[in-house]
């Protein structure tokens, strides 16, 4: 079976290293949803050495560092799952106490669907127009 | 609000250091699911200093190591919410392909509602029993 993870980039590539990349994907009703995709094929954490390990949670901190600052939402949700692609990735998803499936996980069914306010959505491309420079460093 | 977390164990505690502990949780049709919680309150991962960070996350990928030796499950699910209960707690949560919710992640309504093999039950037993000699090196 062809992994979908090592034959595409699984979103909008925003920030990339020679480790992992972060993408932003388009779930409806959620804005801000970004994945960090380690580049080669891995399944499980623990199949990484500590060092990159190490180096491809910095990146997924960072991106959430980076959406707390631009976004302040009221909580970050992180997740290595994996079961229908076990190509590592972290989901890291900033939630709003009004956003479709709070205080669920996001993958539990919505409880409403009212839209997403405008002006998260605006906040949400500005945070993703400007990762790159503020993961610099992090390369 | 008083936090549950600060004012409970949140499970039986199988190991703890001074910065977290891991506990075992009973959810139904899901042997072996354990959390890592840290000891005092705090909402995100990037409210830790880095140090507290990477000692946090060693102890999450060392549950995810001793589940993988003990269980050889099909998948690991990493993930850290804390939606309803915001103070720093990590699932970690080993998956088969016959589990109730497989290939969905947990939180997604179950799929069946066959029985858990007997020997995957008394497997998690096991893991669980063992765990704080496993840990033992991170402390």
């Amino acid at each position: 079976m062809t992994c979908e993870l090592c034959h595409g980039d699984g979103g909008v590539v925003l920030w990339q290293n020679g480790l992992c990349r972060v993408v932003s994907v388009d779930e409806p009703g959620l804005p801000g949803f970004l994945r960090v995709i380690l580049n080669r094929h891995a399944r499980e954490m623990t199949d990484l050495d500590e060092g990159d390990r190490a180096a491809f949670m910095a990146v997924v901190f960072g991106v959430e560092a980076h959406a707390r600052r631009c976004l302040e939402p009221d909580k970050m949700n992180l997740a290595s799952l994996g079961n229908l692609t076990p190509h590592l990735h972290w989901h890291v998803i900033p939630r709003w106490r009004d956003d479709r499936h709070f205080p669920g996980p996001v993958w539990a069914p919505a409880r409403h669907d009212a839209p997403v306010p405008a002006g998260r959505v605006a906040a949400c491309a500005a945070m993703t127009s400007s990762l790159a420079a503020a993961l610099g460093p992090v390369r």
